[in-house]
């Protein structure tokens, strides 16, 4: 099974995937997040993982705007815990570096980390790309921060593990496809929708669901372009589109919005 | 009256400071936005301006955590028409072009126009630097993106005005300080607030507002930091803190939530 996601080998997005589904993946490396959405919107891949929020960064707004924009649906979710490590060149000293490279967001999380030791920082675009880069470059006065994952993939040497400031740094995925899934009991639903702007018409949607029982995980608002000041809603909540109370609040939800989209019904994490 | 703002001059946010104050303000550009929260906390200037919405990117999810972080007050905002030109060294040739540098938000939102011409578009940090960078570099295969003001500033060339894809291009600017604004009868107030992690109680907070016939403008979510998969929520709705159904609202709001903070009440643009 093929599963598409953004990023170099080594990635975060590379280890969920081989966490997720163990041998039975090819995780395969794309270089924007568009593309994961396109190769599975045209079916030359069956499924993507695309990442969705951390814990600590919070949502990751691109892919909403991509899940409301693509044909796709959600199919699963996975979580996977970020830990960074400081990756070296073989042959580097700990004292000879100088240099740290990195995604800013991995920079930013090991920040007390890097100025304990003075080391500069230096903004790549992609945390495993800065192992690739450091090694590709025979850097031995600089280090990168990734995955422990990344430096096997790489056969670079791991100095420091677990060198970021929050330990509760989690990244949550979501499994893309063209499929429906089946109810399984232990399930989420994720839908956005539109109100009228005028007074009260978030909360009326948001009863829509609190009406029947259901427990509300998650929303987010993105601007709705072309009409200034006005949003998409993206709400979360405990249950399957075919659950009869889900049904129920899927008719109040209509009746009170502009515009719905069920992103997907699928198994919780 | 000096004014802090992150970015070059030439910068969108030099712009919305002078199209606020006019004459009256001395625009004082700094590297990083945490600094203007720093320079507005610490006393050593009087105000900050900040971006804190636009309406084709979202929400600033950075202005939100420092307005969470920091001990600085919301004193008034204000909304600037983003407008993107094509800007060049005077001796350039358009036949010439092949890259065009900006940040990657000016670049994503000139996509259309990037690819009608087939140029090659290269990231830069700020709009304005892009701008400074071909003029230092002295570059005549090249083109920044950014306002036409930076044009003005650095002595270039405006090749093609209004570039940008979607027109309704808008950004709110807060302004920052350390004092609490008087009532006008046509306010705004901004809070954030955290409520305990069971159901409903989001929707019990909001409740406490709109049950005074209070009309809710904003909400965002940012993520609790050590505290997974729970949220900070920032409200933005219409009314002074001072206004009598705010003060009752505010006391509802005190019985549903762990925590409250309010982080101003000012005059709407």
């Amino acid at each position: 099974m093929k599963i598409a996601y953004q990023g170099e080998p080594g990635a975060y997005s590379e280890e969920a995937i081989i966490n997720h589904w163990g041998d039975k993946a090819q995780a395969i490396p794309l270089p924007y997040l568009q593309d994961v959405f396109t190769k599975v919107e045209n079916g030359e891949l069956e499924l993507g993982l695309v990442p969705v929020e951390n814990t600590i960064k919070g949502s990751i707004h691109l892919t909403f705007d991509l899940l409301q924009e693509r044909a796709v649906l959600i199919q699963g979710e996975t979580i996977l815990r970020i830990t960074h490590s400081l990756i070296i060149n073989p042959e580097t000293k700990f004292e000879d570096i100088k240099k740290v490279y990195s995604h800013p967001q991995a920079l930013g999380q090991s920040r007390t980390f890097i100025e304990k030791h003075g080391f500069e920082a230096v903004n790549t675009y992609d945390t495993a790309g800065s192992v690739k880069l450091i090694k590709e470059e025979g850097l031995t006065d600089a280090a990168a921060i990734a995955s422990s994952r990344a430096a096997e993939v790489y056969n670079m040497k791991v100095l420091a593990k677990g060198i970021e400031t929050h330990k509760e740094n989690w990244t949550r995925f979501l499994i893309i496809g063209k499929e429906k899934m089946q109810p399984t009991g232990r399930d989420k639903t994720t839908l956005l929708f539109i109100v009228e702007h005028k007074p009260g018409s978030l909360l009326k949607a948001l009863h829509a669901i609190s009406d029947q029982g259901i427990n509300l995980l998650k929303i987010e608002s993105r601007p709705l372009i072309g009409k200034p000041w006005e949003y998409i809603f993206y709400i979360e909540f405990e249950g399957h589109e075919r659950d009869p109370e889900v049904q129920l609040s899927l008719e109040d939800l209509e009746k009170v919005t502009t515009s719905i989209k069920i992103l997907g019904s699928y198994p919780r994490a």
